[in-house]
């Protein structure tokens, strides 16, 4: 995708280097792209945009919390092009400065959804304070840096690699089905070949009886698999949803005919992007 | 509904009195209840499993933001159900001590979220300074106990009314379209005789094309109008979801034979419960 660009390809993430998205940015990018760092998503968002990165790598969904409420928003509001998907499982470890031992810590930083995520751990170690810092990959780089107040942060194991954190334990988090979903995004639309076996797409049906059932039967009616559905209200449209499918197929392809058709069935329809999954490394 | 029982209804949301929850329970069950206020949404439902409260009042989705996750999964893992509906406008005040100005206000007190929807009135004052606290009508009731460093703070008309503030600037909110849907929760089906004109529902589909059509399919076939329709991931399934629907009609009336069908082709289904809606006063 970049060979015939002499600069490397610029991703951006919100968050910090060692965060889940740099990790979600490495599996879709490899290790060549240089890293753009934002705090907001919409500073995210923006860089994009604007130009100032290539890419930005966005969390759309997770196993446990649901939807990242607001992205699939903001595609459609800037008009990017989904260009490639990754799951990312979200594995937690306790990291802390060469030298320190677990029966030494006795405060643990990490965002408050990490810190949440392993309730068991903190029941196991009471002696352990759980303390919420703005970012994991930040409490990380906070600790290693020094002089934060904690004696352990709990991160990915990349903030580990990155920072130089020793792992005191691995996999503490409650639940081990925990996987995050992300895009990677762009101005323009994916200019990779076929195959680009998933599609996302984001329509108004009429409010009429039936009519999600009509534009689903589009899909239904040739065998087309709908992988996820989810509702958004409309901002300024009260009680008024958008929906955004994600199907198998491509609109070159299998998709040709019921996009058509689905087109004509609604009062608003995009087209998100066709993208290839990247599997998560090892 | 309570004329029969002795005792007030109690009646429990998430926040402080003067909460747009609490104006929510206001509209469903009027003046003669007794609040109990909760810390957290798991508070909240604890309070009416352990019988503590009668009813919970339990914002459901807002305009603006979309579904208030979690909650319908705590509905239905709680076996708890719904007895009725209440949409709440978020107006938003400016609220002070009586005798201060507006142009004496240097800072002005809310939660991030009332904050960041009151962006053109802090443009408009660049001399107030926002100062995010954990919760709207606490911001209120921290005003006026006193010494709180801050000489405003931004609420509903409810908080003022209740903590005796006074309304320097009404309704500041960026967007006038943000309404928030409650839904009142008890531990017994709703024992009120009909018209209860709508029901939620949630289901699981089985894994294969056209699943979720066929589901939808049995309101279509009958003219039923779906009102609204959500998905949420299960937890410990990845990438499965359960869906929550509103249908108009009750399963003793309209939608018997529907629901009948919709069991027959669904691996999990569960009535949440069938109710009227409550209007805003005024």
């Amino acid at each position: 995708m970049t060979s015939h660009n002499p600069l490397p390809l610029s991703v951006a993430i919100q968050g910090e280097a060692g965060a889940f998205s740099h990790q979600a940015a490495k599996q879709m990018f490899g290790d060549g792209h240089e890293l753009v760092v934002t705090r907001t998503f919409d500073d995210l968002f923006e860089a994009v945009v604007s130009g100032r990165a290539h890419r930005a790598v966005v969390p759309v969904e997770n196993t446990l919390a649901g939807s990242v409420q607001g992205n699939l928003d903001r595609i459609l509001r800037h008009s990017l092009h989904v260009g490639a998907e990754t799951r990312v499982r979200i594995r937690l470890s306790v990291l802390a400065s060469p030298g320190q031992t677990l029966s030494g810590v006795r405060a643990a930083a990490s965002h408050p959804v990490a810190l949440q995520q392993c309730q068991q751990f903190f029941r196991d170690h009471p002696e352990i304070e759980p303390v919420a810092v703005y970012d994991t990959a930040g409490s990380v780089r906070g600790l290693m840096a020094g002089g934060s107040g904690y004696q352990a942060a709990i991160g990915s194991s990349l903030a580990a690699e990155l920072y130089g954190a020793e792992t005191l334990a691995e996999e503490i988090e409650d639940d081990p089905e925990n996987y995050t979903r992300f895009f990677a995004l762009a101005r323009d639309p994916n200019p990779t070949s076929p195959p680009r076996p998933k599609t996302s797409l984001a329509f108004v049906v009429p409010h009429e009886p039936g009519s999600l059932h009509r534009a689903l039967g589009i899909f239904a009616e040739r065998g087309i698999d709908l992988t996820k559905l989810e509702s958004r209200p409309i901002p300024g449209r009260p009680w008024e949803y958008r929906f955004f499918i994600d199907v198998r197929g491509t609109p070159e392809g299998t998709l040709r005919e019921s996009m058509r058709e689905l087109e004509t069935l609604t009062r608003e329809f995009h087209v998100l992007g066709s993208y290839s999954e990247f599997l998560e490394a090892g």
